[in-house]
């Protein structure tokens, strides 16, 4: 099931035919306010009400065309303009190849300098969004690039590949900002743990490492980037023992999923942050969204089918 | 089916009974190569030529009358004499409450601290095992006061309890030595994980803790004390990870469970101890084994069967 999706996010004929056939918007829209920045930002204003910070992100990978990345830049210096404008507790996060990182990295890299200066004018962080594995070290060392321009650049780490161990290690002198997530691609068992189980064991085994490091006077800056409510549990008793508030990391889930829990453990003193996808080219990143709960899926056949 | 096993390791009439009744020797000597020390010993002979370390344990536990714990203590100290006699790499672990821990505890405290003095003559730790929840903080503060008059001393700690994590917190200023146990009794869910991936992503998560500790120069001597091989695996790809040598920890299994793998493992160059236990109290113990692993049942039943 998982690979049938990961696959149907991959295929290039389907991404540019099933949209229209299959899906009802009204089952993409469990996951988006709306295909345009005016939605996510409303959304986001209601969420600051309720003491959730937010994070966006245009859809949108692999460009064909350089100039299509001078747009995309242009579009979210727009976001940061309007963060700023409504005062809100927003920050943006950016995938490399949406700035050209396939075709132009020194592109790339201004593009993402650029944003990353203008977030700091707000006090905000820039989040590089991670990939497919092929773009993993390229984008690790472009993050190590960019930390010594731009220090509140932020990076996402999958918790599914055995070499994060190694890179939390490389990373944490750099007092990093990192949202750790499970991992959304479909990857080989020679690089990535492959069950529920390993997988987690690495998600918590991860964040123990770099609480303790927190803990140890190394400012990291930890997000959890998971709906897995009972890892964030785990997480939360091992940032207990080591002494630490509620407060040493944050937890990034997505707009529309678990919001209810999202909601209570703002509440609860933690730390929550609603990340908001928006845009047209929303199906690879759907289809990645169903291949990761089954729960997703019945939902959306079920706003298809009735 | 664990519930079951575990309930039948603690009932007492079960325990005078059903030995004799049921359980064929054949079945028993898998997990122990006889119920006397000699037998004990002679095992761990053959296992210092493949390249195994030993750790020997008398089966019996909570006594009834103090005197008991003085004949333990003499038993152990013979022990000490053969390991040194045959300059056999072993240890031996010792429940508390077979040293009185129930009746007196100054007594007990005399008798451990005595015989790891003893130990300690020949550069051996001695191994405190832990029991069942109730014992858990007694037994700790009994660690903590007995590693400043004896800092061979050596404790176990269980990874599905979820106090643990702070509890390593607690030891690491000690220079603690841990063997780490997944857990072998029935916990509450308040206090104890319930499901293996949960207690497995906690195993892992603890010994990253200490590896981590280890690496920022703080002396811990870690045991994964498991015949998980999985996540033995996975404790190793951290090691590297941090930039440890595979002897940064060492691997303890029990006597007659994946021999096959206890050698593989010493052969790659992991350091090995193979845990003996001996003696003719192994009903509860060898009760807690098979409510461990289906495969242990399933290995008793044919042995009894047929």
């Amino acid at each position: 099931m998982r690979r049938l999706f990961l696959w149907m996010a991959a295929n290039a004929w389907l991404r540019t035919r099933i949209p229209k056939l299959w899906f009802s918007r009204r089952a993409v829209r469990r996951f988006m306010p709306g295909e345009d920045l005016a939605s996510a930002l409303a959304a986001g204003v209601g969420f600051q009400v309720e003491g959730l910070g937010t994070l966006y992100t245009r859809l949108g990978e692999n460009l064909t065309r350089i100039e299509e990345a001078d747009s995309v830049a242009d579009h979210y210096r727009g976001v940061l303009d309007e963060i700023r404008e409504r005062r809100l507790d927003g920050e943006i996060s950016v995938k490399l190849t949406q700035l050209g990182f396939d075709l132009d990295v020194e592109r790339t890299f201004h593009h993402a300098t650029s944003l990353a200066a203008q977030a700091a004018e707000s006090g905000k962080s820039f989040w590089i969004d991670m990939e497919g594995s092929p773009y993993t070290e390229a984008t690790i060392a472009f993050y190590e690039r960019m930390k010594s321009a731009m220090p509140n650049t932020a990076i996402c780490l999958q918790a599914y590949l055995k070499r994060t161990a190694a890179d939390v290690q490389r990373l944490i002198p750099l007092r990093p900002e990192i949202r750790l997530v499970k991992g959304a691609y479909a990857e080989s068992p020679s690089i990535a743990y492959q069950t529920r189980h390993d997988v987690d064991a690495n998600y918590l085994a991860l964040c123990v490492s770099m609480l303790q490091a927190i803990r140890d006077g190394h400012p990291v800056r930890l997000a959890l980037g998971t709906h897995d409510v009972r890892l964030i549990e785990q997480v939360a008793e091992h940032a207990a023992a080591l002494g630490l508030p509620r407060t040493a990391f944050e937890i990034q889930m997505l707009y529309g999923i678990r919001m209810d829990q999202q909601r209570r453990l703002a509440r609860e003193g933690y730390l929550v942050r609603d990340l908001i996808a928006y845009g047209e080219a929303w199906y690879p990143w759907y289809m990645r969204r169903l291949a990761e709960r089954p729960a997703n899926v019945l939902f959306a056949l079920r706003q298809i089918v009735g």
